[in-house]
């Protein structure tokens, strides 16, 4: 399974490591500059530089950002661009995103676009941005009021996963990387959903073997479909519900993780999948209460009015009816299944509310 | 030579009219925007829509920006992208870029950086857009002190060549774009050149065959180099000085066109292709003298030592030594070769304040 990644520039641990090396050498570059914000800087690039001792002093350089998705703006775009200028950076330098999503989304938009685009590497700190971010060649900033308005679909040079950064992350970072692994098993391999879901999830109980095969089943199925025409669409099982519950619990002051808020989507999905893709309803409940244990609805939660409010806030919400990715069965999902909303509401309210 | 262009997307005249509207048949887009400057939004736009009776009107939409090169800037491409919010455009729409360069600059990279890439097409109004903008897949804007800093290599949909907007331009945009048309028959095909050198450069002696053929050479050119690794560097024959010029002029207050610069570069580069490309020194002076009778040198000249300020202002110009794209004969171009700094502005000296 490891092996099989190589061949869409992802490389795990001591191969990482090697790939990385390799390309330093091979490509020569005239600068290289590693994007990363205050935490990654503190607890990822330590561990990073410890483990390449032959990479030149002379030629790296360190641009440091604030944490958080407010650093996915057009102004700290605007920033780093000014930072690579600053530091000479030419068509033959090198970006290194050491971070999480937000850090490899910005950072890959801006050296796509800078001198019409430079090579840039990833290696994600976050187990979500290992899992999730880490293929699918999306990169991009929020822009307004939209999320991931503006940006590109393009690919790093390659991807290297270092599970030793785990270890840096809060235990609520951990499982919300977690809830989109388990999203993977429940929408493509039921046994990869079953094996996750008896461990605990927390850094002892993970390896390069599940994080691979985790991200094996993403690549596959955003190979079939690069640009989200169609099949891509699954990969958004529990995203419709999870993005409204996410958007609300943030104005609401009580932000939860992404992977929680899909993990929360997953199990009202889960009920529309009994009522409009025939999925076996014991089935279903078996699977809301595996999640319910590690992802509990909380004690604060939107009326079904909040959350009609916040679906039609998303522009692809449009009309009497929302379209939705489902499952027929754990480990086969289906996609553009339209719903009406007033089922999406009820569904909703009898899972958060019954 | 017209019809051969259509693989690279460009269409002429009647052709280019035909070949919108089935594209527009074809995929039915939720919204058709046009962007364009206040000049071609007076001068071009009615001739457009005039021609094109089945545009379906509400889904058509206008942007109109500023003209001039201050609109290549993050200020003005945060309105665009702000702008194409404001009117709903979503992936499936598309972006017409009525206008000049900057307008196919900043339209192009606007539209494949929004929601990761709409489709655009442009329909170029000035002669130097239709030669040299129309091909070669580079947009982009300006950011801090540099020029396209910021941009991506992407292909527009289709470029239509409606040599009827070449009747709106003043006679001085005319001649820039001659200038690059000129080049072109330089570097690549001595015929082409002598074919435009004995006509009157103005728009009775200009048509589709001629402007497709200089197109072409570029096409040519770019087919085999698309990213500017090695032989697209001869389309910089004469930029390098011309750039400097250009600078300088505009520094100055007395702005030259960008085909008039160029047209004053490659006077003086003709004379370093004699002394560093071995180019006959007969049809170097015989080139001079042709150049020179439609782009004389100005009464207001810098220095040799204005120039040597401007040309190190230029990041690709470093050390001692520059590189220059040089004519081996007329019809054939070198690139890569060094120059040292010192034989730059003595021949410079010489052309200009000999």
């Amino acid at each position: 399974m490891i092996d099989q990644l190589e061949k869409f520039g992802l490389f795990f641990e001591e191969k990482a490591l090697l790939q990385f090396q390799s390309l330093m050498l091979e490509k020569d570059y005239s600068k290289i500059a590693i994007l990363c914000d205050s935490h990654t800087h503190d607890l990822c690039l330590p561990i990073f530089l410890s483990q390449l001792p032959t990479l030149e002093a002379g030629k790296l350089e360190i641009v440091e950002l604030e944490p958080g998705e407010e650093t996915k703006s057009i102004e700290v775009l605007a920033q780093v661009w000014d930072a690579f200028g600053a530091l000479e950076m030419d068509r033959h330098s090198v970006l290194i995103n050491l971070g999480g999503g937000v850090i490899s989304d910005l950072g890959g938009f801006a050296a796509a676009t800078y001198m019409r685009g430079i090579d840039f590497i990833n290696f994600p700190t976050s187990l979500l941005a290992m899992v999730d971010a880490s293929v699918g060649a999306k990169t991009g900033i929020n822009f307004g009021a939209y999320k991931n308005r503006i940006g590109l679909f393009t690919e790093p040079l390659m991807v290297g996963i270092l599970p030793e950064f785990l270890e840096t992350l809060p235990e609520e970072e951990f499982l919300s990387g977690w809830a989109e692994m388990l999203k993977h098993g429940l929408i493509a391999d039921a046994e990869h959903y079953r094996g996750l879901i008896r461990r605990k999830p927390n850094t002892s109980q993970i390896d390069s073997a599940l994080i691979a095969h985790s991200v094996a089943i993403k690549a596959e199925v955003v190979a079939q479909d690069k640009h989200e025409g169609g099949l891509r669409k699954i990969l958004n099982f529990g995203h419709s519900i999870g993005h409204a519950l996410e958007s609300w619990y943030q104005q609401a002051g009580q932000p939860l993780t992404h992977g929680y808020a899909v993990a929360l989507g997953m199990q009202v999905e889960l009920s529309l999948s009994a009522a409009f893709a025939e999925c076996d309803i014991n089935e279903v409940q078996a699977l809301q209460r595996d999640l319910r244990k590690f992802y509990p609805v909380p004690v604060l939660k939107p009326q079904a009015t909040d959350l009609k409010t916040m679906l039609l806030g998303d522009k692809k919400n449009k009309g009497s009816h929302l379209r939705f990715s489902l499952l027929r069965s754990c480990g086969a999902a289906l996609y553009d299944i339209e719903v009406p909303m007033d089922s999406v509401l009820e569904h909703y309210n009898n899972y958060f509310h019954g």
